[in-house]
């Protein structure tokens, strides 16, 4: 059982036991339909793997479970709503299956509904539980709105800082609070819980350059995804920010240039010279270091975890997973 | 101090006193200046109130206090977006003054905002603080949708059953809710919850009777807008829902029909037509009648709780200025 194919095998088993559909249909359907189509669920992997690695009951932690992914599917339903995505892991995104004003409300039912699981079971530690929990969830919101304010500036307006603390909100704080409250729920110490913290946060910051890299140099066929998309986009991500310190001026004032375009360049032709540029620069090495620095300093906290060796497997796992992923 | 002002004046005081403005400036402006923009601060006011009646003390239940005005207008922030409505307290709603991914994001944001209120503040009985908040923030949405649901319904699909399940969810029970947690945080016997929230649920009932009523009879220069709103927008409130049964055949056929138009009539000529219809069949003195009924056995529970007389004399007065509201 020391593997994360174990917890997210339980996961599974917790979804499939719930039930997602009540009345008025109209407000439940889509969240039933959200929460169904699946996706890789590692946050309440994650969290079931905390618990167990500091002694706990999966019992206790079902809830937590259920309630940390509804969150973040409500979170990805308001952002496909606002980023207005028509498509997510394949299928029509709520909007458009919907319309817009079943994405918000069922959106905002889906957060209550996390609270609901969140309540369900009672733990000493609950009040300090929840808190971490809704600070996380504000950080989420704040780094949704960096993010959008991005769009608005030129690519030489957002500093390689204030891209890292944007995705640290938007992306790492969530991972980082899955393990910690799947810890908290086990009782455990104050100071491996710190630690745990720390290497959620440099998995999840991993695993966001990773994504913002596939983009750029994933395949096809096996990503899913059309690459080359936020260049299309102009999305500022940690390719072209990093990009821009390996530049010399003239190619900087091209890659802002290419990052400002709107539909005034043939967006393939664009796309060609993005990438021409990051090949001069040997910018895919670079970004490849700053991935494995992050995973480095993520086991390094592993390492330091005063914990059953044999219970930090499935997160050693986890971690190689997601290292060597290609989508 | 055993007056409703002397409560609303600590509401004001707690609201005066708290800072909304916080990083990234573009989420927290829309909130600070939709918790600016004032209200009646009725929820806040009833939780302090209730709290009080079981001999609460006002430090223990700020937090709340503010928790669960930043929750309503949330819900009001995201209705307004979903509704279309330009004006919120004569002033410009946040998806007008902002857009509308504004709208959604620091309506998701306030709702964190209303937990990180509640959670300030322990209490022997948090779990069932929390519990009855989010689950009355489960019925407030299912409340909107369902009220949703009946625009594209004819107005003889829509039972006056249906109306009042709709607005106990959408309105009473936040009402209820907030008397509910002020007990619970002055550790006042289930007994006496129990009472207050049926208390509150006619209370909310009757308020919101009477804001249709208003939409009908209201003097426009008191109430602050033009009446017959509702007709024109077709919605079915309670005064169509109980002209239809006392209507004849023949005018319960014209009623529908008049809700059932689309621009193809002159507006104010239907809402003549309407007025005149209800007119006819007597329809005011059937509604006050009703608004009557819900004040009266609100009264008779606030009369059987065992509370100190003085104590009640506040909710006393709330019935009384709702009752006797022009707007």
């Amino acid at each position: 059982m020391y593997n994360i194919k174990y917890y997210l095998d339980r996961v599974t088993e917790i979804f499939d036991q719930e039930t997602f559909l009540a009345e008025p249909r109209e407000l439940y359907e889509p969240i039933d339909y959200t929460l169904r189509l699946g996706g890789k669920r590692i946050r309440p992997t994650l969290l079931l793997t905390a618990n167990a690695l500091f002694g706990g009951k999966e019992e206790a932690v079902r809830g937590a479970a259920l309630g940390i992914e509804t969150f973040h599917n409500f979170t990805l339903l308001h952002d496909d709503l606002m980023d207005r995505s028509p498509l997510r892991r394949g299928q029509p995104t709520v909007y458009t299956k919907w319309d817009e004003n079943t994405a918000i409300l069922s959106g905002d039912t889906m957060f209550a509904l996390a609270w609901r699981y969140f309540l369900r079971q009672p733990s000493p530690h609950l009040q300090e539980i929840l808190q971490c929990f809704n600070e996380t969830a504000i950080e989420v919101c704040e780094g949704q709105q960096k993010d959008m304010n991005f769009e608005s500036l030129s690519l030489d307006k957002v500093s390689l800082d204030d891209y890292m603390d944007m995705i640290r909100q938007k992306t790492a704080v969530l991972l980082a609070a899955a393990l910690k409250i799947g810890a908290l729920y086990a009782n455990a110490p104050d100071a491996e819980i710190a630690k745990l913290w720390i290497f959620g946060i440099h998995m999840g910051l991993a695993f966001q350059l990773q994504d913002d890299l596939l983009d750029g140099y994933g395949d096809t066929a096996v990503f899913g995804k059309k690459t080359g998309q936020d260049i299309r986009d102009n999305k500022k991500t940690f390719l072209p920010l990093t990009a821009l310190r390996l530049c010399s001026d003239a190619q900087k004032k091209e890659l802002v240039g290419l990052f400002s375009s709107k539909d005034n360049l043939d967006e393939e032709d664009k796309v060609r010279r993005v990438m021409a540029l990051y090949e001069t620069i040997g910018l895919r090495a670079s970004v490849e270091k700053a991935i494995a620095d992050e995973f480095r300093n993520a086991t390094l906290q592993l390492d330091i975890i005063h914990a059953e060796e044999t219970l930090k497997t499935p997160l050693r796992e986890m971690l190689e997973t997601l290292n060597g992923r290609k989508k």
